[in-house]
């Protein structure tokens, strides 16, 4: 392991968080709230650590795939401990472990909260929770690649990119890693504005627009409201909405159709079936509602507004949804596992793993009625590679299994089954409420310190996509840091480049 | 598709059905029960077509995967459709589709029932019920395979059996596969009998010790009385719960101890995972169960017993384990997805299936770490061949969609989510009860029709592990079957050998 590298890495992210940091104490003077002081507390060091850190710079940049997931492992860590401090340092939340809760849930852009009343935060620390999925959306590792100075070529950045990035493989939009990751803030932002503007001329305050927009973007879900975005008026839900399914759909989409051939983008697989389920969804809970609502588009609002705020792994909620039949609750349920596009903000297991898997069980159907035939597995017209396929299968079976250790940690608390069942999905989805006591009108506070770390792990696990954080647990890694203390030779090189040969794949 | 050897097979199928049908006839007489008739009025026309089909040997015995699974799926369905004719018809139970439900819930081994009593039901019926559940426990192909005068060799009946046994591969315990069929049934009724004399001198009736025997056999649970087991004595329970461990323990384990080196079966890791389950279920349950118990050893038993009935998906049951805490609950639904061992006659997703999966995603792991290592997935000593690990990874993704289908098909019902959960998975595990409304103490009666096909649906999945019943819904196969009324030609004689060589892998 090349631990200076690792070192330098780590540096980088914990000094842009102290800059970050800087923001909420700006909220809280324009406010004159008084929690200024505990964000610039924290903020000082973690500048003075980053400008240390830059100063500081390894001597060889050589880094593996193991190094990339250990730094975003490690980051994500780092990145919720700290931005956890002056939650708990202002008194608005009365234990570390809730802070560290309500932060992990903002950075994941998961969106489940331990608060019992929001509307009592200050502003700094309202803004300080939208603003943590703003920066969890894209991804903290993406966002240092677009700005600081990465020796080591694509290969390194690829391979820190990869840990990040959703999706079952990383596609490069342009040549150049950097000018991809930069690519792809810019949609960011840029769509997060375009929403800003449009909350703005529907009525919202400032306020409330940059706070709804931020949280939207990262498909985060964190409200500055008790009854997150019930209170806003239909214009303002239809264009959140909106915004949600926008962020659900995979980064290539606007690429393609910003710089490239639209034609291109309309024949994506995912973003196809991503469509397809969402209307799908939408049509059968507007059915299933309907004559429990005032008229169809009551039910059409609430639905539209549901199935994209689950299906993006938003959270966000305009009624309690936990409330509604069976069926619509199953609907929602299902499109928890199924998530949203790679390569978007959003989380769950994915639309393109659901569809690599589809394609994967129709060929083995095939394999029994042909035994001889040989078919590559195709996807937006080009093969997929079989390191991508095996991949994607084992990623299914160990989302099952850490589902099952989950529910099976947090099923000592005596609650329902469904409770404890949404609970795990809606975390390890990085979506928010679930059903039952974790529904959107309830919060996630009730849960003792055990359970709170179970879904802490969740919750981080679902948002790197279960490996970078399972390999903090791994044994090896660990060994390895100990004990080398030698930056990587000659002969590893070699094996950097393989890495990166392997990249162009992709 | 060749279909005379279909025809010839499915004929044998339906011929041994009827003689399988003349031990209700004799039950019923021993009880003077007027229901013989309608057994013997089902039982003859199947003797019959049984008769003529084997006189009519196809010219060919020709014989790919795609037929076995075929011929598989088709058996199990006449099967079912049949041996659902004598409770109708005896108006016991009065709609065909609940008959249907109670047969393929027998021969299936699931034991979900939607009798309201079963102590109204005739001694002959009750031993019909019992009797599916061993009929199905070991397969009714690979009972033909022991007795019928297969040609075509060893290829031929590989893919006869491929399809009907559980687990990620098929393993021959002697040269022959004939032998190994026999083999397999003189363990099977062996073990059998043996249980049925420990449960009488135990002090069972012959009736309870045959009925319970042949539900333990099966891993089935249909039980003769309406509160399952909890009214035979605690030796009775032991012992029972004793054979339901036994019953879902690979019998290659068995093979080894009695012909060949029982250092071999020791070593077994799939046996070694399920004790090792088996064991730390009981631990977590009889702690927290204790409680609300009547001390340690009441608590140890129902523990023992509720966990091995529910792990080797037999469902027999000595309490309500649906009101117990949820942590009990939990332990015993994951249990549901585990299953028994391959090769067992239980369901379940399986133990192997989970310690193959458990490798991959510490390979996938350990690719992370160091990219370049290749290592071979091993299990008891022996390198898995890609395939097996391709399909284990296929049959996680497959059993998922086939459970969202499932659950989204029933929730129109609007049930409770943990009624729909656990219909689900205790059919498609083949368990029987499951929670809240499907309970031990309750039934499957008040499902919709529809909610029953799908159910039914499930069980046979479950049974035959999902391909053999996906793929009678594949048009490949009805076109093949409308179009091809040639038998196959030497160039294809050569693939069927091919599939033999194929075999031998295993």
């Amino acid at each position: 392991m090349n631990k200076s590298v690792i070192r330098f890495v780590l540096g980088y992210v914990i000094g842009f968080l102290g800059l970050f940091l800087l923001l909420p104490v700006l909220v809280a003077f324009i406010y004159h709230e008084s929690e200024w002081m505990e964000y610039a507390i924290v903020a000082f060091p973690c500048l003075i650590i980053g400008v240390i850190n830059s100063n500081l710079r390894p001597k060889r940049f050589a880094f593996y795939l193991k190094e990339g997931f250990f730094c975003t492992g490690a980051s994500w860590v780092a990145l919720s401990a700290i931005g956890a401090l002056p939650l708990y340092l202002t008194g608005e939340i009365p234990t570390y472990i809730d802070a560290l809760f309500e932060a992990v849930s903002g950075f994941t852009t998961t969106g489940a909260s331990v608060i019992d009343n929001v509307e009592l935060l200050s502003h700094a620390s309202l803004f300080w929770r939208s603003f943590t999925h703003l920066i969890g959306g894209m991804g903290v590792l993406v966002f240092l690649l677009t700005v600081i100075p990465l020796a080591g070529g694509d290969g390194t950045q690829f391979n820190l990119m990869k840990a990040e990035s959703p999706g079952p493989s990383v596609g490069k939009l342009v040549p150049k890693l950097k000018n991809t990751a930069q690519m792809l803030y810019i949609i960011y932002l840029g769509l997060c504005g375009l929403e800003i503007v449009f909350l703005l001329i529907a009525g919202m305050s400032p306020f409330e627009a940059i706070n709804t927009a931020c949280a939207t973007a990262g498909t985060g879900g964190f409200g500055i409201y008790a009854d997150s975005c019930a209170d806003f008026n239909v214009a303002c839900q239809w264009i959140i909405a909106t915004f949600m399914f926008i962020f659900g759909v995979n980064f290539n989409f606007y690429y393609y159709i910003l710089f490239h051939h639209a034609k291109d983008a309309f024949k994506m697989e995912e973003v196809r079936m991503y469509a397809l389920l969402t209307v799908a969804s939408v049509g059968i809970i507007t059915i299933n509602t309907l004559s429990s609502s005032a008229g169809l588009f009551d039910a059409l609002t609430k639905a539209a507004f549901q199935v994209t705020s689950v299906q993006s792994s938003t959270g966000f909620s305009t009624t309690d949804f936990a409330l509604w039949p069976q069926a619509s609750r199953c609907v929602l349920v299902i499109l928890m596992f199924i998530g949203a596009c790679a390569g978007s903000t959003g989380g769950g297991i994915k639309v393109s793993r659901f569809i690599l898997m589809g394609k994967a069980v129709h060929k083995e159907l095939i394999s029994y009625i042909h035994p001889r035939s040989v078919r590559k597995t195709m996807m937006d017209g080009k093969p997929v590679d079989h390191d991508t396929i095996r991949s994607n299968n084992v990623f299914f079976g160990t989302f099952m299994i850490i589902f099952f250790i989950s529910t099976f940690c947090l099923s000592f608390e005596n609650l329902d089954f469904s409770t404890v069942f949404t609970a795990v999905i809606a975390t390890m989805s990085n979506i928010g409420p679930g059903l039952s006591k974790v529904g959107p009108a309830l919060n996630f506070g009730f849960f003792n310190n055990f359970s709170k770390i179970i879904l802490i792990i969740d919750m981080l696990a679902g948002r790197l996509e279960l490996f970078p954080i399972l390999m903090l647990f791994h044994p090896t890694i660990w060994k390895e840091l100990a004990t080398s203390h030698h930056v990587p030779k000659l002969k590893n090189a070699g094996k950097c480049w393989n890495e990166q040969s392997k990249m162009k794949k992709f």
